[in-house]
């Protein structure tokens, strides 16, 4: 049986982990349970799964009111760190997973990440422990579907494409994005996700990160990743060979698929709850160029990327502040590339080698988009 | 060097085989050319690539009149077995290249297989071969595709997916079929091949003898085995894992492809006379279900195959005559799948497992099919 501990087990990720390991759980020991603010949630996963551990972090000293079984509370230190756990899936949304990420590899222990902000903010340092031994898994859906392209023949590569649904306003004439409201904006065509998440993808940042990862994750330069839009989200991504030879990896979006690939890999194990594909009855799949000036955020954020330092902690940071005031109703769709924006322009890099650089430039990044975004209102 | 020997190098696949190797003359050893009754043009590769041995079997006792330069003329037999060769290309069109690939086999010499026929006439001798060590490589895009989404997990199959273009007359409607010339038979859509098989395309006999290849080849039963039709031969074939989850293998229509695949594999080499394949160009990738009516070969063809023992053998050489028939004039479009029927359901089938049964089939079947086209004219 192999030990999971899932943080970030309430969210929309952690939900979807725990659907899967129910149809396994002979496959699985549940080690440990990581919730954040959705204590009732977090409780009943408790009483459904019985883990070793459990944590309830984002309610400070209110971890001991669960009620837990033969379990105990940990720390997420604690529970990345058990020696029960051979795979923690890193699922909690937002800057925050990059510590727990980066305890567990030093520790030994394979992460499946889902949280592409850990390898956006630290890159190197995480790539650096991939080259000593360490494993990460990708989860998401792109970055699972290049993995499982490349299987096989995985230095034989020439060029990655991602693929991106485009978001909810792809055809929005671009004098309207404007009046953009959080609840068209997590309204994603394809995809059930987390709210965070779902605003990315509407902006493209969640595909500009998504190829940060791929460079990291894969060791592809970035001249050689590209992005291409397939509104249907059934071909998730493509890897071309040298010889131009293309593979792809195609599935109905459904993220518990990608999912069970890292759970599982490298087997594949038969799920009937999953949806299974018809090509056929889909009839056609759809593929365009992506239009540069719709979406500000994808190039501002790739322009991070490859100055490289903490800028990318700084985008990270940015990002996680504008989204949560554009949800809140504080600050307009068209705002929030500009508050990024000028979050990078004052930003002092530094080498974003250490944790501490990293952790440092994410709260300075943080107070600057706060205060940014006081000073616009 | 790897010692190459191409079996039918006058014809299309024999053509664009020496065109890639043209691209990389010092990873390779031509050392053999077999043609078939194209003296002019066998001449002109004896030429140009001076290779050590050369046949020329459709002019009876003309080899001798070859300019060979310091090569010599040989048999088939003496060519796929010489020492130098590495691995034979098989491109002999129709039931005529069974021999030498079998010899080839026995010889433990590998052999890129683009005649479909002598492994659906041979299925099961061929599959005992590969079982006891003896390489086969796919060479047809659809098998090629397969196989290469196959690499890095054959184990874990659920289901193969061959797509089709569906021919030239996908979209005809039924009624006008009977009226179908030669010449419109040899328009294929997509790709550009040799006669033989480009009628098997517009009638869909070609996709059922892939079907029945990618049974023996990859071991996997017929019923997990689909078509669906694609009229762009864009996606040129995927499998289904036992997750749900799908592979493509994508690519422009260009045999020089899968071609150079087989020659290099297990490595891929760029080659800049490829086109690349640009998505976003394209814009749509269309697939629909096969209208089974529409194409009376398949259906007969695949139940042959089932059915086993020399069928199979039957299947082939009755389409080879019939197929012949039509493109001089002397069969109807609709008319080869009852000759077809015809000649299998007057067949007495042998078990198909050995080389004289085989043979003894194909020459029974052969004349059947002239006998009975004969008596209809």
């Amino acid at each position: 049986m192999k030990g999971i501990a899932i943080l970030g087990s309430t969210g929309s990720i952690g939900r979807q982990t725990l659907d899967v390991i129910r149809n396994f759980r002979h496959h699985f020991r549940l080690v440990g349970l990581a919730g954040w603010t959705n204590r009732s949630l977090l409780q009943q996963q408790l009483d459904e799964f019985q883990p070793d551990l459990a944590c309830c972090q984002g309610l400070e000293g209110e971890g001991a009111l669960l009620r837990l079984g033969k379990g105990r509370a940990a720390t997420l230190e604690e529970m990345v760190r058990d020696p029960r756990v051979d795979l923690v899936v890193m699922a909690i949304s937002g800057p925050s997973c990059l510590v727990p990420t980066l305890q567990a590899l030093q520790g030994g222990v394979a992460v499946a990440l889902a949280s592409k902000e850990a390898i956006v903010m630290a890159g190197p340092l995480i790539a650096g422990l991939v080259g000593k031994g360490a494993t990460v898994l990708p989860v998401d859906s792109e970055p699972s579907a290049i993995w499982q392209c490349l299987q096989g023949e995985p230095r034989e590569v020439q060029r990655l494409i991602l693929t991106a649904s485009g978001g909810p306003f792809r055809s929005r004439p671009l004098g309207e994005l404007a009046f953009v409201t959080p609840k068209e904006a997590l309204e994603h065509p394809t995809w059930r996700m987390g709210r965070k998440i779902t605003v990315d993808s509407a902006t493209l940042m969640n595909k500009a990160l998504e190829v940060i990862e791929c460079h990291w994750m894969f060791g592809v330069p970035w001249e050689d990743i590209e992005v291409v839009v397939h509104p249907q989200s059934v071909v998730h991504s493509l890897v071309e060979f040298r010889d131009g030879s293309l593979k792809a990896q195609l599935g109905p979006p459904d993220m518990r698929l990608p999912l069970q690939y890292a759970l599982f890999y490298p087997q594949r194990v038969a799920n009937p709850k999953l949806e299974r594909l018809d090509l056929a009855r889909i009839g056609s799949l759809e593929f365009a160029p992506l239009e540069a000036g719709r979406y500000p955020c994808f190039t501002l954020a790739l322009e991070a990327a490859r100055t490289g330092g903490t800028y990318p902690v700084a985008l990270c940071a940015a990002d996680d502040v504008a989204v949560s005031l554009f949800l809140e109703g504080k600050l307009g769709y068209l705002d929030i590339p500009p508050l990024i924006q000028g979050v990078l322009d004052g930003h002092a890099s530094g080498d974003g080698e250490s944790l501490n650089d990293i952790l440092e430039a994410e709260a300075w990044a943080r107070r600057r988009a706060q205060e940014m975004a006081r000073t616009r209102t």
